[in-house]
């Protein structure tokens, strides 16, 4: 079982397939690019976007101390590996139990988690967590308290003896709009829903943004305020993120084996139980994908500019690049990736902050 | 950390969430509805729509000892557990190793896998594996011979020592179609093809079929000389097999936690990484969900039938039971399940076949 076991792989011919092969040379430039423009505390790296504990530590090498997690699990497992100088859980959680757990890692990292209602704060003092941040919600309909609550939420906190650090938002509805004038405009426009909530809650914290909008925030932190942006697909990067333009390269795929040839298709060993999938396909260069099952990828060869031709498919046995259109949940459904330059294989990182 | 020491847990408001839940009548219900017209060895579940042993073992109580997998790790698993009177591998595979860690586990299970191309017969052939199926192409475009291929095939197999038990065909294509007279029709010619293609093979397994034409096979067997059906979805269904009207129940939902509330909105704590979405979004009964995020769903009541009025958003702390559209990535999500009666949690069980 490869699990537990795995080969010594030199190449990338030799890896057992689905494999998720991450391309050191762009994920180094992408690390550099972007602690280039928020640099250190500037941006704290989301890190759901890998769920690894050892891609963060590369990121701490780039300056960032500090960290964002979505799941108390990720949260613990980043304490225990070391990397807990400032975690913020961005995302509510009313479970008493994890949220004792959360609390008892508390002498080994700082731990900071938002709260948008009077449960979410009462269920974090419960628990005794100690630092909060207040999440108010700038236009995506998901979590966040209204603005005008915010205040009230922060003297609540504060009564229940917890330190409120700022207020977050996440303008996630902004985070992806070709049409980059426009996208700059509601960015700032959000950012002024949260400047005003800020200045009600007190703190020094005031944290926002995405890949899809960081360099926004690095051109206008001055008049907006924000200080510190929660990127975190910039590391690896997707088919949906790369329509902005953004100075990132693409440092990850999916390696699959081709099982199955014929006349005009080929079947690789990649499929939905190895891809996230809400985004939709993903894709192959120079190669059109028909679609996946439970543990296939079904694609062909383009046809040549003029139609009358189309190159030979990929020979049974080969190995195919596979790039997700999401990455976040693609590297969720993954045990383990392999660093690779070009097709030499460096090493193997688990994929630990799996789960829940 | 709830993997490693669960609480326990007597209700589904003791869970910690996202949960996969799954109803113990409603799973008896299709276990027993399916066996009644495919008693025994005439229904080969798949495991990859579950990947737990103690399910499969369920369906080895109503009768059927023969299962179907679809990667390695799930056939050595099932040998493992006990499970492994005969194991069909309905996928190719190519991996030297994984292929020789397969035929280590002959002594304890009948192993049978797929071939569809001289590679893949002489990849078995290679590791020791001593039966193997023809995969014959029947309409879907992915893996399987082209139909005059397979006395080949079969021929080059018994040539390297292994016994070719017949054939098998996947005619996914015709799975979901509302039009069941149509879905009849097209089962029946796609079923004439491989019909020609065992009587050119020899042995006595002819295997094909799955959930959404279970019945065509029931009502037809004895002209088509189908020996087996590969269902899997029927035992937890999903909501893109129930547009069929097949007497299965839906028997999965995942339950997720009310985590913010708002004037038009309400979100859960289940998201991207917990259900499969190639299918498209999950349900709600009663509420319209709008979108999914990473770890998040966004939904809200439905208006009153003269659009005056909407019922109250569920509290922040309820709980929420969503349904997947599609089961089998979803299940791949998830350490565990639960198995329920209403509300009351009866017992966890470990979805223990994940990964490759």
């Amino acid at each position: 079982m490869t699990h537990h076991t795995p080969r010594p792989a030199r190449s990338i011919a030799d890896l057992a397939t689905p494999a998720v092969v991450v391309d050191i040379d762009a994920l180094e430039h992408n690390l550099a690019a972007m602690s280039e423009r928020l640099p250190g505390a500037l941006l704290r790296p989301h890190v759901k976007a890998h769920k690894s504990t050892a891609l963060a530590a590369l990121q701490r090498q780039h300056g960032h101390h500090h960290f964002t997690c979505a799941t108390v699990r990720e949260m613990i497992g980043m304490a225990k590996a070391g990397l807990g100088d400032d975690l913020l859980l961005a995302n509510e959680v009313l479970d008493a139990e994890r949220l004792a757990a959360l609390a008892a890692v508390q002498d080994r990292a700082m731990i900071t988690i938002a709260v948008d209602s009077d449960a979410t704060v009462d269920a974090a003092a419960r628990a005794g967590i100690q630092h909060v941040l207040i999440d108010v919600n700038i236009g995506l309909p998901r979590c966040g308290c209204a603005p005008h609550d915010t205040a009230r939420l922060a003297e609540r906190a504060r009564a229940k003896g917890m330190v409120v650090r700022g207020v977050m938002g996440y303008e996630g509805h902004l985070m992806v709009n070709e049409n980059r004038a426009t996208q700059r405009t509601d960015t700032l426009a959000a950012m002024d829903v949260l400047r005003a909530a800020a200045s009600e809650v007190g703190g020094d914290v005031m944290s926002a943004g995405g890949t899809g909008n960081y360099d926004v925030h690095a051109d206008h932190r001055a008049t907006t305020g924000v200080t510190e942006v929660q990127a975190g697909s910039y590391a690896l990067m997707d088919t949906y993120y790369s329509t902005l333009g953004l100075p990132f390269r693409q440092a990850l795929s999916i390696v699959g084996t081709v099982v199955s040839t014929h006349d005009k298709w080929a079947v690789a060993d990649v499929g939905l139980k190895s891809l996230g999938m809400d985004h939709g396909d993903p894709t192959i260069a120079d190669h059109k994908v028909w679609f996946c099952s439970d543990e296939h990828i079904t694609f062909a060869t383009e046809k040549s500019a003029d139609a009358t031709t189309r190159a030979p498919q990929p020979a049974v046995g080969s190995r195919v690049r596979i790039v997700p259109a999401h990455v976040d949940p693609t590297m969720a459904m993954h045990e383990h990736l392999w660093l690779v330059r070009g097709d030499e294989v460096l090493d193997r990182l688990p994929i630990d902050l799996r789960g829940w």
